[in-house]
């Protein structure tokens, strides 16, 4: 397969491109510095990615700014670098995407536990997180030409945990066999409209 | 008590005034011919509502646009009427709200099954409903001086389900009773961080 990945120079994005690239032909995405360049905060940008690539079978994303910090302290603003970045940067991947995708070809998008259980400091990276949960579920069933869309949604990642351990009091960490398991699954096998909870 | 009630001309609105005004002092807000003027889309005038009453014990709100129609039409700016609409104008009353409210006083949003079961043309609907419900949740753990913040989430409410029913096949409708009700248990039982949902 021809997999567009996003963010591959994150965390959990490096783990997927070792796993990936093993049986695909992987074309690595992001604002600089890899194959092709692309802003995905900016929709004219995911056009001009699209156009370059040709006969691409899926989009696997884990990448998107959003803010983290005290309800108290968030401006507006603050709440829109998440919803221009992490939650409308996904959804435009789908609803530009979906005109461009190989039939039968998949979106992977990235949320996480925050969704569903926040923390201190979370409530407009929730926001996007449950966003996208929606967004992707909806989406799936109108999706033309068997087009497929899934999120992987993981707690705070083995490979993460000790930076955020203060942010992630006593949550198990998801090991990163684990998540990236769940990105092969959404990709390989037929499933659509999943939320993939690593919890 | 003293709520703000905003979109009291809607559906569910006008339901929940008729239940509310029995026992507490109702401040009708809208985009005009209310007690109060507010548009929930900028947040200035969210700022001038709560500058313009005092002593307010409750916020319910069952307002705010999003666009239906199929993913292969919506357009970007279409999500952002939902997001500057019924997202952030949910939001910007919890932000903003928190500096004003009386101790121990709740904010009660609105969504709706969409956030979970999508139907055709829901997408961005789903987005705005699904983000909301995570934003409450994470914002009840913050709040100050005993705050709350709740969220209704009915599926098709009777009221509408005639003229819905092409959108939502199948659904069963849920009684106006049983939605009223949810924003009464969360105005005045002391539950916090709930989606109380209908479905």
């Amino acid at each position: 397969m021809k997999i567009i990945l996003i963010g591959a120079s994150g965390t959990i994005g490096k783990r997927i491109q070792e796993r990936l690239a093993k049986k695909n032909e992987i074309v690595l995405a992001s604002r600089s510095g890899a194959d092709i360049q692309v802003d995905i905060t900016d929709s004219a940008s995911i056009e001009k990615m699209f156009n370059s690539v040709t006969g691409v079978d899926a989009v696997s994303c884990a990448a998107g700014p959003a803010k983290f910090g005290p309800l108290a302290e968030l401006t507006e603003e603050d709440f829109y670098v998440g919803i221009r970045g992490k939650m409308m940067g996904q959804v435009n991947l789908v609803r530009i995407g979906q005109g461009y995708l190989n039939d039968g070809g998949s979106f992977t998008l990235t949320t996480g536990i925050l969704a569903d259980d926040p923390v201190m400091g979370s409530a407009a990276l929730s926001l996007v997180n449950g966003a996208v949960n929606s967004f992707a579920v909806a989406a799936a069933m109108e999706l033309p030409r068997g087009l497929r869309c899934n999120v992987v949604c993981p707690t705070v990642v083995e490979d993460s945990a000790e930076a955020y351990e203060d942010f992630f009091p006593g949550y198990d960490p998801a090991p990163m066999e684990k998540v990236v398991n769940a990105y092969v699954r959404a990709i390989e096998n037929k499933i659509t409209g999943k939320i993939i909870r690593i919890y």
